[in-house]
């Protein structure tokens, strides 16, 4: 299927710190997330000698390196995801416990700059010897660790460590020196921020070189030799401006995506446009479930075969989902379209959001579509970069809401909130919106320029939306503004302080079919209403039967907000083929009551009309 | 395809003249009937010589038949609809120029009852000799306005002659007289009627009778020889108890199966139960338009084969779809299922008010679901049963909104009005009706029994809806009550004076597909919303080309109410494929401007975003 990639628009992000969230929907999970997540997280790698292995390394204790070899990137995502909370409160209670932390990082960096706790404690010798062992994609979270907190506190103590490190693999690593080709990718997103941040080119050609060492057979390591996993496992199959197809694992697939749409943001390289795109497609038109989970098989933490996409035994590990919002992002800022959000929607309030209790104490590695009830959450993994991975994702989440787009702005996504930033030639405009979103589709959006100025801004129709309604200062718009253009409804105006602007997206209830080749849902349905799919759950449902249970894709269903309820979700109510009623939930919210069974394709009931359309 | 009917739920009319129309979209219908349409169709009556055959006939005037043997229906047609006028408004000119031809009917009635003007004056000696030439079909009609003018009026003239038609009818036919298969069915129900006005269960046996005359080859005339037509052109190739399949002319089909279900009703005949049940599913599931439109064959004026639904040449006569709702109307109160309800809402939005002209005064005989631009409306038709079929129609639509169940009420259309009738064991209610259908989904009932009682208000929960929310006397429902049942919500709970429903159905744009075994509409989509199909027509649409033209499914439509256009009708626009803006209006509205193309089944685009669902 051969398409021919769109131009680059080369948006520009509008960092989350630009945007304050007054969300009834957001604003508690992130309070949750600063009350209780980080500390849960923090309190486990203590716990569990992730952060004593820094000190151990650092000659400040005694003892062997405790855990697995890439333990030490769960630390530095905890600490990326403090360094985003501080952005907004500075506690100075958690800075100091930061600090001390990151003294303890700095001091496991050997005198070259190497910082890997595992190789420093248990195999200084082993060291870039195994392309597996994760030296680098540790080194790309302190990276990012590092950039955030930096630009959170000003302080440089940890990224002059991580830019040591950085000089350490440039050292290396690179033309005429060593090959290298990092089993786990993070490394190359990692040094694009590092370069943004201290404009040492350097990094960013590091982070290039390494994306282009793949693919050229210099892979070496337990992982390339074993024959179900091979190269392909680690995106290591062909040169990264040939890839065609998602395969492997699928975190260190996105996180390589990512870096490539970071690349070619500023190069645009066209070879990695058409791959970007290419990949893209593949990805999500054969490759994705209708929760944006991805990676279907345990086996691999990765993917098969195309429309492989199984729902009790679905891997859909939660960093995966939230990779895919950190490469749809990069995405919609590369081409300036609104299937890239529509695809970070789908994660923030499905895929990603599933891995979090709403206590946001306890979480999900893996998250099946199905489940007869003995799938559960759990505090903490021996594994554990899924919960650390939230801890970082969730306060950034108001980064997906604009994008500068040279012209204007672009809003994609809907919350409540204010936001700040400057556009085009340095233009301030201040936007504020008011919606109930993701539970209503009306969202009322004021904006106000410093000054009246001519801008277009670009609102996001959702690809699940098929009516809407626009108004803008009051009169109600028909004309060619009124039609979307790459997804969205373009406003090039003259805009006055205060202007307002109200989208009205119907939000109606929809059951959805996979496509004929995922053997999984044939004969099922899934209900999804706006941008959250739904699901069944036996706490809802006892009177149903896991195996029994089937519904029509006509069944009316009620909708009715139940603010008591999961923290406050829109259900579903309809009558299964069997009379009984049945009850859906969000399926962010599944497991967060006593155990049960839970399905998102439901088997579909026979119609009781069937027309002939 | 076995299926058992449900058992029969016998709920009874409420009659229109107990249902106050006061609805923006119904009540500017209904006053240009009244002005325009009724007047026209009279002068069209007088001028064709229609009216003056009956003179001649009674010897009040000279001259010759004029016109086809059919054309008596006409004039009695015209009649019923102005006596369903002066139900609501007793206009006296009005009323003496009825009985002015009510007085040339009855002179021209023989002295044995026998009354069809063309035999009379031009083929005396040609009487019950072809069962084709609509003796009886023209009979019926009488009977029709006989009962209509004799509730509207208490004048019995015109009733008095409908009786002695009939008794004449009695006299030369039934068991151990003449066998007779009239070839358009009509007088089977139109006896039904007079029975229940008359009391004379002669009449109710007669129509029996003459159901169970069919299909044991007792049909003689030009159509039975015919081999391309044949007895299964006006459905007497099996007995009625043995219909498996709807069959020939569909005007004749549904007037059969309208009869059918109006006797089970008294009977509960299961054979005929089983019958309607069993050709319903046929006609609905796999011989239906979108439109409600049937009968697809200019030939026959009728069926073909199954999924044989061109769009061009679609016949679709105005009278079928008229006939679609009189059958399932019957169909709803006979089994109590808001899927037959879900038909006659189709014909009254759809197929059904295709066929006038807004300005009421022009016509569609046929109504294609495409059109390059040579389908127009016209002031009457040589064959003019549509337009006098309409005047008949259009002002007894309020009895479609409700339905008295048994144990309280049933609430099938949505027409903002008020209603007074009894239920149950003689309580009086009151209700009225708030809304903006087909608009928009809210729909603010208010129930007034006489005083506080326990019964069942059953709301109809339309076929395309599939989101909707619930509130009784303020409060959100989401218990059983809230789920449907065949259909509908049925709140069974003890009313007080006042007591309020809202019920908003979700009302979005839907693309809809037809089932693969329709080859016309293979890679076709239609737009709906709510009740309303859609079409595109070239006035509003002047760079697209006929057959160029495309539109994605996946493609967001805004949705603008324009009150200037069309009588005010809610349009929906979006972009083309090529990506010039379309604008799609209700396909009822079509070729009410400037003559140009038209379509319903839309080509369908490629989708921007191919998910796997």
């Amino acid at each position: 299927m051969k398409r021919t990639a769109p131009p680059l628009m080369r948006w520009q992000p509008v960092p989350f710190t630009k945007v304050s969230i007054e969300d009834a929907f957001w604003r508690p999970r992130l309070e949750t997330l600063n009350e209780v997540t980080i500390k849960a997280c923090l309190a486990q790698c203590e716990a569990t000698g992730r952060i004593s292995n820094f000190a151990k390394a650092g000659g400040r204790m005694e003892g062997p390196f405790e855990g697995i070899y890439f333990n030490d990137s769960d630390v530095y995502k905890v600490l990326e995801g403090v360094a985003y909370l501080l952005m907004s409160n500075r506690d100075s209670e958690l800075e100091a416990e930061t600090d001390r932390i990151i003294d303890f990082i700095a001091s496991a960096q050997e005198p070259d700059g190497y910082l890997c706790t595992y190789f420093t404690l248990a195999a200084p010798d082993k060291k870039w010897t195994d392309m597996e062992k994760h030296e680098m994609y540790n080194g790309g979270h302190l990276i990012e660790a590092a950039v955030a907190y930096y630009e959170a506190t000003g302080k440089r103590k940890l990224l002059d460590a991580a830019c040591r490190l950085a000089d350490h693999y440039d050292r290396v690593f690179g033309p005429g020196k060593r090959h290298w080709v990092e089993g786990h990718e993070e490394i190359e997103l990692a040094l694009v921020k590092l370069y943004r941040v201290t404009h040492e080119e350097r990094y960013w050609k590091l982070a290039l070189w390494l994306l282009e060492e793949r693919g050229h057979g210099y892979g070496q390591g337990e992982i390339w030799e074993k024959e179900e996993w091979g190269p392909a496992y680690c995106q290591d199959d062909v040169p990264v401006r040939d890839i065609e197809r998602v395969t492997g694992h699928a975190v260190r697939a996105m996180y390589l995506y990512t870096a490539m749409a970071d690349v070619v943001h500023a190069s645009g390289d066209p070879a990695y446009v058409e791959a970007l795109h290419r990949v893209w497609a593949h990805t999500v038109e054969r490759n994705m479930y209708v929760t944006g989970g991805i990676g279907p098989s345990r086996h691999n933490e990765g993917f098969t075969r195309d429309y492989d996409l199984p729902n009790e035994t679905a891997y859909c590990e939660t960093c995966a989902a939230i990779a895919m919002a950190f490469w749809n992002h990069r995405m919609n800022l590369l081409f300036g379209d609104a299937r890239y959000a529509d695809v970070v929607e789908r994660e923030m309030y499905n895929g990603a959001l599933a891995g979090i209790s709403l206590s946001g104490d306890k979480f999900f590695y893996v998250n099946p579509l199905a489940s007869k009830g003995d799938h559960h959450r759990v505090e903490w993994f021996g594994t554990s970069c899924c919960p650390t991975n939230l801890v970082r994702y969730l306060p950034s989440i108001g980064q997906y809401a604009y994008a500068r787009t040279g012209d204007g702005l672009a809003v994609n996504q809907f919350l409540n909130g204010e936001a700040e930033f400057a556009i085009g030639d340095g233009l301030n405009v201040k936007l504020s919106q008011k919606t109930n979103y993701p539970w209503d589709g009306r969202i009322e959006l004021t904006v106000h320029p410093e000054r009246a100025a001519n801008f277009a801004v670009r609102l996001r129709v959702p690809g699940w939306c098929r009516g809407y309604r626009l108004e803008v200062c009051g009169a109600p718009i028909s004309g060619a503004e009124a039609l979307t253009d790459r997804g969205y409804l373009v406003l090039d105006r003259r805009w006055s302080p205060g202007d307002s602007v109200v989208l009205e997206l119907d939000m109606p209830v929809e059951a959805v079919r996979a496509r004929a080749e995922v053997e999984a849902d044939r004969g099922r349905i899934a209900i999804q209403r706006g941008p959250i799919v739904y699901c069944v759950e036996q706490a809802d449902n006892p009177d149903l039967t896991y195996d029994a249970f089937a519904l029509s894709a006509r069944e009316p269903l009620i909708v009715r907000h139940r603010p008591e309820l999961l923290g406050g979700v829109t259900v579903l109510m309809g009558r299964a083929e069997d009379g009984k009623p049945c009850l859906l939930v969000p399926y962010y919210a599944w497991d967060n009551r006593e155990k049960g069974f839970m399905q998102v394709w439901i088997r579909e009931a026979e119609d009781r009309n069937l027309y002939v359309y």
